[in-house]
């Protein structure tokens, strides 16, 4: 492992998307927040999808050119065209047209169309959750969960997330993904070698394995069984519908280094409590809420330890694995051995 | 079994709600409602709760004459506050609400507070589907869930219920509570005297058990494990912050006859296809991903069921167990014996 400063890695990171053809809008807008998850304790969702993001570039999978282009035809609905490009920049410009509107008319809805792999879901929320506004996202995928009672991969593993803002304390963050577990925590133990728990997934013959590598070729288990499915349609019908974007089947792996463009959707929807009972009635609601399930042994406060991890982050920087740390200093162009 | 028809069943739980002291308006919204659970095929959310509403007017849990009102600060944006009254008259004027401010703004949102138990959650869905909409639907109950990692239980098994309109076809229709089963399914064990399977419920003491009594007792087990505790949470939040409403662990069990006025909440959102990509993109999209769903043999279509259910309903009328049959009568005042 090596310490690395978020500054240096998101320098890192920019050159090496940089220098594999990305604009600097799109190049900056992408760093910025693969390094905020590695900062959030995220590392599957960070910096390690660089190589990947790289290989996407080259092989034509994304345009990092692209402009992303806001498209409004009412009050509080706007399409968001990423055009191809990264999901970084498009969901940025998402967040801020929702957020815009949210406060002339109580509520924004931005579907994002044209997208790509758009990481930790509920990171695009912590400007909602810092403005006094509520925040929800959700996306596809590529094919990784069969609908209920199937047999072939046909959904995302479509992650949900929301942020609540609080007074004077890190915002409430809810941030999953509807498979049993998320598909990065395979994809790292696919790199890394090691096994995963049995109830993850099913390999290509539907049958349960540890084997990461068979998982990532195979489909994975949705929480909760018909449950988590029936969410997965939800999600999956929400951000491609409206949107006009692809569904995760028509999407080709992320993993793979050449394949289609995924044209994946987004969705974020803001709303702001001072169009409701009143941003007073909420933070009274909110902190009550959490007084009575901290009062109960055993619970913790959702986004607490990513908010611990950020802190700790900005301060000290993060670890960042060996390998990965050669590699990114390969993709930017530089000398190998520069650290911290 | 009795073979009733919609109609003498909507007529009996009028009059039944009247006789106990409810309005017109609060009678009427209400039985139209449990008639429209019934003939959807969902008995537990059916006229099954018209004995237990009865006593809730007579113990002043709700108030009989409420006239539910709306409040609009800003465009897409409304308040619905049920006075606590039934929930269902205050759930139809959200929708209408939200619907009108979604024709104009693209999105509407509509916070229900001071509520009682909506039952079904997609119903209300089913006219915003008409209208060529997207509707979202969540509300809280009466404490029954632990938060992640607690023992007490804190969280409603809050539904989450989403329809999609289909051009030529009934929506498709989405609706789960967030415990692994519906409460109602246990309620309707318990009256019935079967017992449940194991993994449903915790008796008081915390341990799984298959009494149904028991069940009711103690704890629902969330569907998927933490994820669907964080879900509960997330609705749990959205649904009393905005809209000032009472936390479920706030509202005693509906299923006591005295107890207080829950005054829980409800959300609805409404999405108008034709303010993103537009309502061509919107339908294509819809068929198209339903065509690969069932492609896959063992996949159906969420919410056919209920269709074919409300077609049977009503053109042949719903069976109603003899004891409730009779309940019914008793409470509207008429004789015992009249059916279809």
């Amino acid at each position: 492992m090596s310490r690395v400063s978020l500054d240096e890695l998101e320098r890192l990171a920019v050159a090496a998307l940089r220098r594999a053809g990305a604009s600097d809008l799109q190049a900056q807008a992408t760093a910025a927040a693969l390094v905020r998850a590695d900062a959030a304790g995220l590392p599957s969702h960070g910096v390690s999808r660089v190589p990947m993001y790289v290989a996407h570039l080259k092989h034509g999978r994304v345009d990092g050119n692209a402009e992303p282009a806001a498209h409004s035809a009412r009050a509080s609905a706007v399409l968001v065209d990423a055009r191809c490009g990264f999901a970084f920049a498009a969901c940025n410009l998402a967040i801020s047209e929702a957020m815009e509107r949210a406060r002339e008319t109580g509520v924004g809805v931005a579907a994002v169309t044209n997208s790509h792999h758009f990481g930790a879901a509920a990171l695009p929320l912590e400007a909602v959750a810092r403005a006094g506004m509520v925040g929800l996202a959700m996306g596809n995928s590529p094919a990784a969960m069969p609908a209920w009672g199937g047999r072939r991969p046909l959904f995302g593993t479509n992650p949900i997330a929301a942020a609540f803002p609080r007074c004077g304390h890190a915002p409430v963050v809810i941030d999953l993904s509807l498979s049993e577990v998320a598909r990065g925590k395979i994809m790292v133990a696919a790199k890394q070698g090691t096994p995963i728990p049995l109830g993850w997934a099913l390999d290509e013959a539907g049958q349960p394995t540890t084997d990461a590598q068979a998982a990532l070729r195979g489909s994975m288990l949705p929480a909760g069984g018909v449950k988590g499915a029936m969410l997965a349609l939800m999600v999956e019908l929400l951000v491609t519908s409206l949107a006009g974007a692809q569904f995760g089947a028509e999407a080709d792996s992320f993993f793979e280094d050449a394949g289609n463009r995924p044209r994946i959707g987004q969705l974020f929807l803001v709303l702001d409590p001072g169009a409701f009972a009143g941003s007073q009635v909420f933070a009274d609601r909110v902190e009550a809420l959490l007084d009575a399930m901290l009062g109960d042994e055993g619970t913790r406060l959702p986004g607490a330890r990513r908010e611990t991890a950020q802190v700790e982050a900005a301060a000290s920087g993060v670890d960042v694995p060996e390998v990965l740390w050669r590699d990114l200093q390969s993709l930017a162009g530089q000398e190998v051995g520069a650290q911290l």
